[in-house]
């Protein structure tokens, strides 16, 4: 009889995980749903450009609304960028509690709230550019926060794979840089407009792949412990 | 071959079990669907009060609307809450059925209408401060009726996991006195407007984590009763 | 070895079954975030009210306006028992092909096109009631059609559990019955009101539980064949 | 021991495999809520026509905006046939790689964007029909890139399940001539109005059944190839 108790402990321990799994489903799927929605409601603000000028030629209108389809684009990334990050962070993360819920809804929070700078940067990139970059940005240290927030807290309450712990670490690392950055260059925006758009787009490369990002900084600091060490 | 007829067994009834999954997922996936497109339909109230006036500065309009903003955070903990608590209610029920469905669909028209008593409250905060905030807590009595049938429901026609039914009891006691709560603070709306806003908050903050509210409303009534016995 | 051979028999089958389940599991997801979406977008016609007059007091904006609201509980209700059929439906289908996801797709154009009648309800039905009704009776006939047309080709084309084949075949008579019925009542529009609103409210309340309709149906037809036999 | 540990292995194996599902399904869960809702919104578009003149009779107002409901028709068989093939495509991909979900993203950017066209579309059909169809016409080689980048990169990097490699092929090579396809008839917008028209009908065609487009076009090469052996 051993093997088939053996069998069943499998069986029973299946079903646990199956449900930690169901719980992490639903969140990951409400999540998806905000994410899509908030990308795609984007597309709102451009078919507006449309019935403000109904006596202009197509083209001209293209010409005169191109913030709008820069506004658009840089809207879309950023956003696909968050989805493709929280799908890396909540890979690992194996249950969920009710805390996690509520830091999660942080993170919408910030996500449903983006096509809103993504309006004001359609709308005032060339009047007032610097008041309307700094706008995006804000949102930019609320991103990080919130994803900082999440990783945090995953990793101190054990809700991660054990195996995946170490790796966990310097995944959740990255955010915690994330938000220095973005407020730094937050308050460069007030400054100049050249400089943090390009810091931006540094940005943007780096969370892109988050995780070779991690493993990449991971690598650095093995690195300089060594050297460490060695002096 | 006894030990495999239990394998047998257990596989069917897994399957059994997928089966009555796969009916549970699917009013979640449909409901979190919901919850998901109504929370960020909300920006888009947001992103009107842009289109209102082009001529002003960007941060005379954030200080002309700060109602919208506030309107938009109130709707978003809104549904968050209903989301929660949704997900929760959902947990340990294990099947559905057509009544199950009208009744959630109930919860669902609550939901979906919430956008409208937020864009109520962005528009009349100032000018009609009593009326705004009855209709919103009109909107939480029928949040709180939904909730209640829902449970109810399902606690007494069984389709909740036996082993949960205890604690699902006094789970479901919480929005019956959730009604109850949000019929007063409703009335209280037309004499006052700081008491019922203070008053919201708490029952925000009870329903917020719905599991520990529970738990607690369980210790209370089991120290009641054994007072009850001492005398 | 045999045992073990036929759980891995039974293994094999679990994952064959399971990639048919994927399947289907997608086309009911994207079917439902259409739903989900379509019954929500309801909501922007009744936040369109508050800002068409900005300067008249609430409750008259709620006097003026209650056919949007009764518009809008209209467009609720005939989603939502769109979903329910449609969950019921796709329960015992097992495997989904190409035809059917077009067929699927004729049912969200439908669906996709209901707040257009809804919205036309709620501008027109004091000023141009019978046309109003006509054109939100014709997405009935389209709904009717559709529903018949997946349940027939999901029938003839055995794509439905075996066991529920006998269920399925009075379940998809039903939809057929229903085609009648809306192109009768569509007719009816051009002469009365009342009349067609009335028989609306019955189809509803036979499309509210189509597992209990089908069975009562059922049940009558054994009853007829069975006094067949008599004479 | 030797029959339990092959369960065991097997067991893994499921565990292993259940992890990759996780993955896809979540990258085509967020993909299926971005079609269903750019699906969905086109229906504002529609509703719009309703507020422009509120004097005028409502058949006067549909006789006005055919090109509103021919674009929203067009609209959506688009946007469906996109999600058809996205479906299919996913089906053997087994494996989800942070470059895909770039790659897919590049897809769901003119998925999102496709509303725009079809507004572009129902506003200067008539007034300047051969730039509204080129722009629509843009949108489709967006789409062909977009969709032969997932099915070549996913082929390249054996993410798809080895049995269906063979077949992935020549399903992949049906979206590298529709990206020649649609630039050709991209250019001949510039000339004419009706040849496109029917170019794109013959396209939809095509895609409608993505796999039996891409066994007729095996078909076709495996003719072709004999041909070649004999001369």
């Amino acid at each position: 009889m051993e093997p088939l108790s053996e069998i069943n402990f499998k069986l029973v321990e299946h079903k646990k995980e199956s449900n930690n799994t169901k719980e992490t489903t639903r969140i990951e799927v409400f999540s998806d749903g905000v994410f899509a929605i908030a990308i795609t409601l984007l597309v709102l603000e451009l078919i507006q450009t449309l019935h403000s000028q109904t006596s202009d030629g197509l083209l001209k209108i293209f010409s005169d609304h191109w913030q709008s389809f820069l506004a658009f684009s840089i809207g879309f990334i950023t956003i696909l960028v968050c989805w493709i990050n929280h799908h890396v962070a909540f890979e690992y993360i194996k249950k969920v509690d009710t805390n996690l819920m509520w830091i999660n809804g942080l993170l919408l929070f910030v996500v449903t709230l983006t096509p809103f700078p993504t309006a004001v940067l359609a709308g005032y990139l060339q009047k007032e550019s610097g008041t309307a970059l700094a706008i995006f940005g804000f949102n930019y240290i609320l991103i990080s926060v919130a994803a900082d927030s999440i990783c945090t807290y995953a990793y101190n309450h054990h809700l991660i794979e054990e195996e995946h712990r170490k790796y966990y670490y310097s995944y959740k690392k990255i955010y915690r840089y994330a938000i220095f950055y973005t407020v730094i260059v937050f308050f460069i925006c007030f400054v100049s407009v050249v400089i943090p758009v390009f810091l931006y787009i540094i940005l943007f490369a780096a969370f892109a792949a988050p995780k070779k990002s991690a493993s990449t900084l991971n690598k650095i600091r093995l690195a300089r412990k060594k050297d460490n060490l060695k002096h």
